[in-house]
């Protein structure tokens, strides 16, 4: 193990999302050693949060385990932790984890950190309106929406009641659409009849952007079909609506016709992203441009300028306006082992990163999706076919694609959701604590000190 | 809706655990108006919680909404709260949600609010040392168990290395020997070969208890082979154990050898339970005479002395030395229900209560289990087989179970746990936050807020 001249090359990726999985993949049979960075213990499949959020699946189903996933792959060393710092001339990463900062050098590094939810510079937003970026946020979020109902059902003043059972959703991308469909889906299909005091059907759902159409990226025909299906859902859509203002009880928006309030309880984030701390302080340490979302400016191979042992891929780079999508991630990353690949045959590297769309695609409701793949709009029926197809394609895990397929049938074929369970923790009724202290946790804790009571 | 004479009876059954929710199902054909009021929207089968925690089980398999479970049975008014207090002469409850305080009025009071972790008075153990009451504790347990892994990995001291290796169990009983158990083969069948820096397999799992024997109530023979299962599951047990300090980093344990600390960042607490603060509230007002644990002293019938229209069961009530298991609560809830309906009937009532012994079992590893069966004691894979039938039957609900065998398969066949997810806001190693702060939140702040990096 000493520091011979015929150590191994070094590849240190930061990030086990969609980018930096897929690269390690792609170098399971190269002469590498790679060290695999990540904040958490589990690789996160994003695309489908928005069912954690709303009890179809639990959160092991999208969260394997990294280890597990790698777990035949040799030459990657996988360790948790943030990076808070890189030496772009040293090469050497400084990682922090709970008790304990360590350092990593590299001689290659992909960084592929993801994205962090974007209040547009409205950060005190967060605390009232749950972004949909992780694990947490969608058991937050799921928290918050059964919570709701339950507390709807306890209220007796017709303008609270109205208040707990308005649910409005910012961003009208496909994570705000799906997020839309489901909360109705569970108003009309999974919860009519479980209350005694109010009816769920009578719940709003609605969906709020900026923008003139929802899905607008998806192109006018499929937009156009995507609203029709929100309207029969009984979502309402404001489109060229700006949010100005969120608290515990509700949302101020700016809408053509003018200012208004929407009171509700629960609110949701899906609007907008930013490239984490990581890309900030690269662009800083290597003097690299980024874009307003803080995503570095990187050549055309996806290396930061004047770095070529330095990859920012998926959500990291700004390259050619490609999307934040997982296709971008995916492909990005095994772009940046391919080069690696090169670079140790000997051969020529910088090759240009081109990008193949594979379509876009999300789900509405039960059986209808809308997707566009390269000419081919597909919607309805048939879209969802191709929806379920794909997603049970990536869904890493043979476990993990047994039991979701099993959730998928409970929700989509009968009416349940298997996973509604909130905790404590996550605050059983965030909003109602935001807005009126938590009873619970003083409770819990004279449960537990055994003090007085009443 | 008038108070007019012929309003039907009322019943207010506080709990949804084994014993409110078995009581309120054998009143589902009777005249009665039900309120059933739980702190969680979710009915929790505890005796699964250590498969939660250690990663086979989802959340949403062991907690099942109960409204969802009551969905079809009419007379029933789910109603999320906490009991605060309870006037005997006015027969109201006071109860308290997030954002809101109600009142509900009782001709019949069925209180099963269960039991809470005692730590005999140490309530600063708990911050160290978990329980295993809720699905928080479970999840917690979790993220602590997994993150000590991948944390130990980290480190280079050789004593640091084997405190974040070593696992203490307080509390011998059933669930204390399961968590050994399962943490044991955690270590030895699902995580090696995943860790580069560590072996999984040189985990210490101490289980800890102040009495001489694990699985006492068992009965010597049972007892006897729980004990060599262990130690074939490389479990080291140290009985006639008193714990004596639980901190950060270990915990101190009084021994027939002498005082003696063990080095561990990861300790948890199965060892005794308390009655919640309902309970002492309860005695407070009708002056009934409790038990050491809090539990009231109740009459023969299972109602509180002097009070024939309110019933204390399952682990509230205290009476012939009943164990705290989920038959008595089942078997005291449905003997409430069958004396309100004698009550109705105008039969007489005051019947004395009696427990069938349905006989008590723990698993200890997979295909192995001990159990106690009247006078017929099993252990080894017949025992388990008995444990997987009586644990299918009684899981609530169909998904549940289909579910639940899926994941078991996985865990029991296989080697893997699908359910290893930690939240940052479960604290993804709290032991390590507790000792040294928690650099994770602080760089989640400040990637949301966009500040300085570095």
């Amino acid at each position: 193990m000493s520091e011979s001249t015929e150590r191994r090359h070094r590849v240190v990726i930061v990030g086990a999302g969609f980018g930096g999985l897929f690269a390690t993949k792609a170098l399971r049979r190269a002469d590498v050693d790679i060290t695999l960075i990540n904040g958490t213990a589990y690789h996160l499949f994003q695309p489908l949060l928005y069912q954690v959020a709303t009890g179809i699946l639990s959160e092991g189903e999208i969260a394997p385990p990294i280890r597990e996933i790698l777990k035949r792959q040799r030459n990657v060393d996988v360790r948790l932790g943030w990076v808070t710092d890189v030496d772009v001339d040293a090469k050497v990463l400084s990682v922090e984890a709970p008790g304990i900062e360590y350092e990593v050098g590299y001689d290659t590094l992909i960084v592929s950190a993801g994205a962090s939810q974007s209040y547009f510079g409205k950060d005190e937003f967060a605390d009232h309106a749950p972004g949909m970026k992780s694990i947490d946020d969608a058991l937050e979020l799921r928290a918050r929406i059964f919570g709701a109902f339950e507390l709807a059902d306890l209220q007796t003043d017709p303008a609270e009641i109205e208040r707990w059972m308005t649910f409005v959703v910012v961003g009208a991308g496909p994570t705000g659409v799906e997020m839309a469909g489901q909360i109705a889906e569970l108003a009309h299909r999974t919860l009519p009849g479980q209350y005694r005091h109010i009816d769920p059907r009578k719940a709003r759902i609605i969906l709020v952007d900026a923008v003139d159409a929802v899905l607008k990226t998806f192109g006018d025909r499929l937009s156009t079909r995507a609203l029709r299906q929100l309207h029969l859902l009984g979502v309402e859509v404001e489109l060229e609506t700006m949010v100005v203002g969120v608290d515990a009880t509700g949302i101020e928006v700016d809408t053509k016709r003018g200012h208004q309030r929407i009171e509700s309880m629960t609110k949701m984030w899906a609007a907008g992203v930013a490239a984490p701390a990581l890309s900030r302080r690269l662009a800083e340490v290597t003097g690299a441009p980024t874009d307003r979302a803080g995503r570095i400016k990187v050549e055309p191979d996806c290396t930061v300028p004047g770095h070529p042992e330095i990859f920012a891929i998926g959500d990291m780079m700004a390259l050619d306006d490609l999307p934040g999508v997982a296709q971008v991630a995916i492909q990005s990353g095994r772009h940046a082992a391919g080069q690696i690949k090169r670079r140790l045959a000997g051969k020529q590297t910088g090759q240009k990163f081109s990008y193949f769309d594979k379509g876009s695609m999300a789900t509405i409701s039960r059986f209808s999706a809308v997707a566009s793949i390269g000419k081919l709009h597909l919607s309805g029926f048939l879209g969802w076919l191709i929806w379920l197809a794909v997603h049970l394609l990536y869904l890493v895990g043979f476990k993990n694609r047994v039991t979701a397929v099993l959730h998928w049938a409970v929700s989509f074929l009968g009416r349940g959701r298997s996973e509604r369970v909130a905790t404590f923790q996550q605050a059983y009724a965030r909003a109602a604590v935001r807005a009126y202290g938590d009873p619970f946790e003083r409770r819990k804790e004279e449960a537990t000190a055994g003090s007085k009571h009443g």
